[in-house]
């Protein structure tokens, strides 16, 4: 089973990128964890272009398609989502394979509460598969809080731990929704 | 005196860019709306390009810092701000001649609320000199809602009398906020 990364940063030193690195090292067992195609490749949202999508569109589409669920780790900026992810997500609205896909906002700032609560409600309102509040606070591991040290963290571990079981819960009950409760004569 | 309009779709046949290009037809005497350069040229917002901006983002930064006012109208997207919008702001964060810049957000979709109140927040946080609600609804001019239509609409006109007259009154409490109350020693 696979999961995408998606990271709302475009910065070297991101936090958030970092975090999702740290995650894919501490996957469980059967679990891989990939790093979406960089959303600062793709232009910005165009409607006329939908039916002649850049190739860098196509990239988001096939992976997400292909993926068993999604995790999202976003920075907030001026109270508000980055215009990177917010872009990603427009480029999405209405794909088919997006809608349902177990999502996880993973928000490792619970007080920049404003672009946590834009992009669930956006998510919702695409018909994502949407976990529950994946809100936490990083343990702090001294000055340099880097990819490594929080892919040692048991903290980290533990909270990518509760991300595939929130997904992999939420695969199971679009799997049961998918499936006819009684046969069809 | 100039105001700059900042459109949030890139869609051709975009109805707030429609709107822009109208209210620029019907600005009162003395008053002249200019259109942004388009902001689907920005590249999406790196703060590690900050240190040598891409030639986009300074023409951005060179209309903003010389209108008296800006005026902006998006789109709603998935209950949310359309990306491009938000990453032409991401790019004004922290940008000094934004400060205190008296801002409209025109939103012609009065029930499209979410990212209305996002970007209202986005700019507060940003220290726009923000300028009250100008929630309306586009009159019903038939089935052709186009730029002509809008320009010679008295409701139209109307709108954007407002619109200048609030971000006038801005720019003058800005002053006055800028001149001491009484003359410094």
């Amino acid at each position: 089973m696979h999961f995408l990364a998606l990271c709302g940063s475009l910065r070297a030193a991101s936090i958030n990128a970092a975090l999702l690195r740290a995650f894919a090292r501490c996957a469980p067992a059967g679990i891989e964890l990939r790093q979406s195609p960089s959303l600062g490749a793709l232009p910005l949202f165009n409607p006329d272009l939908e039916a002649d999508l850049p190739s860098a569109v196509r990239a988001l589409h096939v992976a997400v398609a292909a993926a068993d669920g999604l995790v999202i780790a976003s920075p907030e900026y001026a109270h508000g989502v980055s215009g990177t992810i917010k872009n990603a997500l427009d480029w999405l609205v209405g794909f088919e394979p997006f809608i349902h896909k177990p999502t996880a906002v993973v928000n490792a700032s619970p007080r920049a509460h404003h672009a946590d609560g834009a992009l669930r409600e956006t998510l919702r309102t695409m018909s994502a598969g949407l976990v529950d509040d994946m809100s936490f606070e990083l343990p702090l591991l001294g000055a340099h809080l880097d990819e490594d040290a929080m892919a040692a963290s048991p903290a980290v571990a533990g909270v990518f731990a509760r991300v595939v079981e929130a997904l992999r819960a939420q695969r199971e009950l679009q799997r049961a929704a998918d499936t006819p409760a009684f046969p069809l004569r």
